[in-house]
């Protein structure tokens, strides 16, 4: 830890951007490091995660409240437990001062949480794992894909943003399942990259002129899994690609964050989704949360052995944080995204 | 039986129609009544079904061949089993003159069949239900509601087309559920109907100018349940009203079927399928037949203690086919609509 540690500096949102993101949405203020209350319990930013749900958050309620102009920044952390206001409220909690904590407190350097609000991490190797493969990230893919999708060794998985923190997992659990993987992205290197270095059968550039026929020639035997994180003219070509039966994974809706009037859904739903008996399901990766100790096992063993790999990219300081979610959307990032504050 | 046993009356899908549906697309002919081939059966047509399916048909191919201008209208039947090329085809497929059989021979009074591609019916009272409640119909009310909608007692169910042929089952089953049950329907008779006849809570038309705002006012308790049967704006509206963790079943898609150019999909796809963790479903009856015999005696058993009611709209004779399937696309019918053939 280094830096003054009497005053608290924070990202706030300064107003709901419409349209396009832009770092001019927020602005950075200094306040006093602030005292833990009864039941509180005082910790300090270690790494923000930098997730495309954090523009999804600013138009309107989701599974969380809509940001307003003036909050600070909403993201989650992994931080660290300094003091609290009693040694009772950090025994009832199971927390020692050094403990690393996931907090939700947003983009600011120190923060007074209620000690219910945190949740401990058994830290295996690398602290920042568990933001991607041992964290939210991972089991996100890990309940999306295994238990939502539910792919059969030998089946056709097309994953979208698949360069992504949450992608790049689906496509490495759906290799060790045996399945055949396409990957989409989007941008010619991100596309090599997703052959060469994560071994998907193929991948496809969603910003090429001739998608939908690339896509369809990469795959000759249809879309039995479909793990989509983007919605729109991605999620359209799944659905005519789809074999009966197929399943079709909502993990999120990237292409239409950036907008407060989404677009109209594919011409296929509900048409195709009857024609093919296909099932379209949303998830929130809480509904796993009771896995997750068990998976976290599996993917250390993973991580170890080299069956699994953490792909991370790590922006440095606070104030890079605007500009890492910016850059997020404008696909800048492979694997997951991260900003180093302490 | 009765008429003229020499000659084979057909109709006939004279040309594809482009956008509605009118009669005509149809043409009657008269041709050689057919004899049996090896292996084939002789049987008549008692009834046809008439269903928004048979108009799905013209537009592509979906779990069946596309329909093509000159081929015999499409089309379920219960038939009456007449002859065999020889003995030996009626005894394998456990067949005996007189026996009523689901055959798929189309609009035509009779037809030389392959023994394999008829199904006996074990007929239980009126012959007519086992097109309605013990039948197809019937069956994919069960399946859709109850293995893919899967209501729990208390929960709020909506239907749409709910006067129509399966829409009318699927209310009946869910208030068997222990389920709050609304209608929507096309005109304000039906909807008394669907909450004087057959128990809705409440019903609304979806020719309403404000149609959102009183399916709204209905269902306070939002909506955990959508038996979708059309697509289109009730299923945009219904994706608004789902509460988290609903299901929409896929049924149909009846709002679609007069035009070559589908309308995209609600804005709410994927977005609110994400946020609310829906599953959204689409199956075909043909995913619930090992349930059928069982069903069946269910059935019959609630038809027999008046907790289940037959709901049927007979039209009388082959050539009144086509006014009868235009006349259901424009809201006609309530209840399952037959042709009475001999």
């Amino acid at each position: 830890m280094t830096g003054d540690t009497a005053t608290n500096r924070q990202i706030l949102l300064d107003h709901l951007p419409q349209g396009r993101l832009d770092e001019s949405s927020f602005r950075a203020q200094e306040v006093a490091r602030p005292e833990p209350g009864p039941g509180q319990v005082l910790v300090r930013t270690r790494y923000l995660s930098i997730d495309a749900a954090n523009r999804a958050w600013m138009q309107g309620a989701t599974y969380r409240d809509a940001l307003a102009g003036g909050d600070v920044m909403a993201g989650g952390s992994l931080s660290e437990v300094v003091t609290s206001n009693d040694a009772v409220t950090l025994n009832e909690a199971g927390l020692v001062p050094g403990d690393i904590v996931e907090s939700d407190h947003g983009w600011q350097e120190w923060a007074a949480v209620p000690a219910k609000r945190l949740t401990k991490v058994d830290v295996r190797g690398e602290l920042s794992h568990h933001m991607s493969v041992l964290g939210v990230t991972g089991l996100t893919a890990y309940v999306g894909l295994l238990q939502i999708g539910r792919p059969v060794a030998g089946e056709t998985v097309l994953v979208s943003a698949a360069a992504g923190a949450v992608g790049n997992v689906v496509v490495q659990l759906a290799r060790i399942a045996g399945c055949k993987v396409i990957g989409v992205a989007g941008s010619p290197e991100k596309c090599a990259w997703l052959v060469d270095e994560l071994g998907c059968d193929a991948a496809v550039s969603y910003r090429e002129p001739s998608f939908f026929k690339a896509l369809k020639a990469v795959c000759p035997d249809g879309v039995d899994v479909y793990f989509d994180n983007t919605g729109g003219t991605i999620l359209g070509a799944a659905l005519s690609l789809m074999n009966l039966g197929g399943r079709i994974v909502c993990c999120g809706v990237v292409s239409q964050y950036d907008t407060s009037n989404p677009e109209p859904g594919p011409r296929g739903v509900p048409g195709l989704i009857v024609t093919k008996r296909l099932r379209v399901e949303g998830f929130i990766v809480m509904d796993g949360w009771d896995d997750h100790p068990e998976r976290c096992t599996e993917a250390t063993d993973a991580l170890a052995d080299g069956s699994l790999k953490a792909f991370e990219d790590v922006v440095e300081g606070l104030d890079a944080a605007p500009g890492a979610l910016v850059d997020l959307r404008a696909g800048g990032n492979v694997g997951k995204r991260l900003v180093h504050v302490s």
